[in-house]
């Protein structure tokens, strides 16, 4: 099974590495651009064919490792 | 419009943060880890209700600057 796991920043959290993108989109002549925000995205293949015992291993690493919870949320997804 | 681009390293490229990433969660009693590879999601919110113009702009934004494409590949999804 291969999870994805998406880690980004909770709303209202400062992306200073999105607004640096943004503004380098923008001196490139970009325009229209409203927001910018900068996530992880982690691909991990795991030794298992249960999608259930999957979904709940990799939980407990983005609980433990993956994501710093104070600031940032995560999605998991299973295929 | 928002564009949902992940950018990960090529097939074949090494990724050493994927390794540490992994070492780190086998570290910690993990089992069943085969792989692990980390990539970036960017989420950009533009001001267009144009799919097909969000999509080009988005396209020129990654040749540019988002990805590397020496090493890196691409997804752009507009929703």
């Amino acid at each position: 099974m291969k999870a994805i796991v998406n880690v980004y920043l909770k709303e209202g959290v400062l992306d200073p590495q999105g607004k640096a993108t943004r503004h380098a989109l923008e001196s490139m002549n970009f325009k229209g651009i409203m927001d910018v925000r900068i996530g992880k995205q982690i691909i991990i293949k795991l030794d298992t064919e249960n999608r259930e015992e999957a979904q709940k291993e990799v939980e407990e690493m983005c609980e433990t490792l993956l994501a710093n919870t104070v600031i940032e949320d995560y999605t998991i997804e299973i295929v």
